[in-house]
């Protein structure tokens, strides 16, 4: 799938990820009226809701991007209609030929952490047929609790051809509370990242690993370290846009071949249509929005790299 | 809750949790069968399958325990399915008046962490109404992303007086990769439980706070520091039985009031069945079977305690 992912960014030159995490804030009214006229204010309401956010949104940007990054807990809020339209949005995104990234931020240990890749990424045996629950391309995965977390992913990646990031640095100010700190003179994040590079050997694709970090756009100088101590691993770089990182910040986390990293940007791209410089859009044309937003994310990153 | 689980303890006069994870491979033969005539070797019949032996094993230990712990993992696993038998569960269980701690070993950053509190712990506003998702009174968290992550729990937790387990040391093999790195000469593993007492004055019970941690049965010499530095906080211990864990391991994470601890078992409950030890009940019977276990076991950790 990391090959997969690769020749998408190519074809579409845009080594960019739209996350797709609808807070029901997000959703114009009218969505949210149509929706809730069918299944009334409720759970499956507010999931029918987000899942036509979704779709209009993947409509109107498919053809410029090679991925989605669908945020679980933006689903699992609304419980189990939630989860079911998480699924549906999948299903849509890989129909339409994008790799889709769930970002679950799942760890667990030994057969626990084997269900939820199993779950998420593989194939549950069910008397004598198998089902893949959730069926997503790639899983982001929390690494605190070792080796015995992510190894039965690396199993289920293996058998599966697809991949994990796993958090090394993230985005978020407070990242440096435990992720910073000093063990033997370099930081926690460090060695993470070796761990990473260690477990992406196992399981390489053409010129990339299944295993990817992520490491937020946030921390570009900790991007720029991490880069060389993971060389094979591609880096998902959250914090674009809304969090504060800007194109310049990004060039550190890509290699000198132009690949290595995919930069996410999430109510940047679908909540587009509220911020003032995509307001002319107006809510009725919110995908619209949306879609200039991501020629305009990739234009930026685009003139970092030529830039650099 | 915290006040709740500390009466159920009182009243059981058990500090133990029963973990209600249901591989399916647990699940006795005329159980799978009876799901599987009704719904098909499909996700629906597996999720039948897990309901229906989770609701014998409730039925026959709910009056020897304060609370169960389903992980949620196990029943990712069966997809949108598998989630719906998750919260009937979760559901059921409080019927029967147990207090649930949700294994869902959720973390991340800002309203990402919210929509996990909100959706495990809290309400969620749709339009004018008001939904709980999946309603358990107790949730699992990664501190990995530090207080960004933590935090939407607490104000969740403080809004529904529920709590949060926050993982310090966990039981696995390899938990010391990153939790047992020296930072200025003590681990990282102590860092976060110093983060788990500060975190958890926020927000005080009547003698405990609503914030707890997880630290494994497997390093007993690690829980009786962590007994100390944490001296308000709950703490989950797992490993205990399958994992290596024994009852005279567990005393340094009880306080000197003989609270202050709850232990785990999952399989060598639910399971008990296929142990050389309870065989005499069968398959047919394996829900007796674990009401014995839940009786050896409060019997092993009542000695160990009073051995003390």
């Amino acid at each position: 799938m990391i090959n997969k992912l690769i020749e998408n960014i190519k074809k579409t030159n845009a080594p960019i990820v739209v996350g797709l995490d609808p807070m029901l804030s997000y959703v114009p009214e009218h969505v949210q009226k149509a929706a809730f006229a069918e299944y009334g204010e409720t759970l499956e309401g507010a999931a029918e809701a987000i899942w036509q956010f979704n779709k209009a949104i993947v409509d109107a940007t498919y053809d410029l991007i090679p991925a989605v990054k669908p945020q679980v807990a933006m689903y699992e809020q609304f419980g189990v209609p939630g989860m079911a339209a998480y699924e549906k949005t999948v299903a849509y995104c890989q129909e339409k030929g994008l790799v889709v990234i769930g970002d679950i931020k799942r760890g667990d240990i030994g057969s626990t952490s084997e269900a939820y890749a199993i779950g998420h990424l593989g194939q549950v045996q069910i008397g004598s047929k198998k089902y893949s629950g959730f069926h997503e391309d790639f899983a982001t995965v929390n690494p605190y609790l070792g080796s015995d977390g992510v190894k039965p992913f690396l199993k289920v990646c293996k058998e599966e051809k697809k991949g994990i990031f796993i958090l090394v640095k993230t985005s978020n100010p407070s990242s440096g509370e435990f992720q910073d700190q000093e063990i033997n003179g370099r930081p926690l994040y460090e060695l993470v990242g070796e761990k990473v590079a260690e477990w992406g050997e196992e399981v390489m694709g053409d010129s990339y690993s299944y295993v990817g970090a992520v490491v937020g756009a946030t921390y570009p100088e900790m991007g720029k370290v991490l880069r060389k101590v993971m060389p094979k691993s591609f880096i998902l770089v959250p914090g674009y846009g809304a969090q504060g990182g800007q194109g310049k910040d990004l060039v550190h986390f890509f290699n000198e071949d132009g690949l290595g990293a995919i930069v996410n940007s999430s109510r940047g791209i679908i909540a587009a249509y509220r911020q003032e410089k995509y307001a002319q859009f107006g809510a009725e044309n919110y995908a619209d929005a949306s879609r200039q937003a991501v020629l305009d994310m990739v234009a930026d990153i685009d003139g970092a790299l030529k830039a650099r």
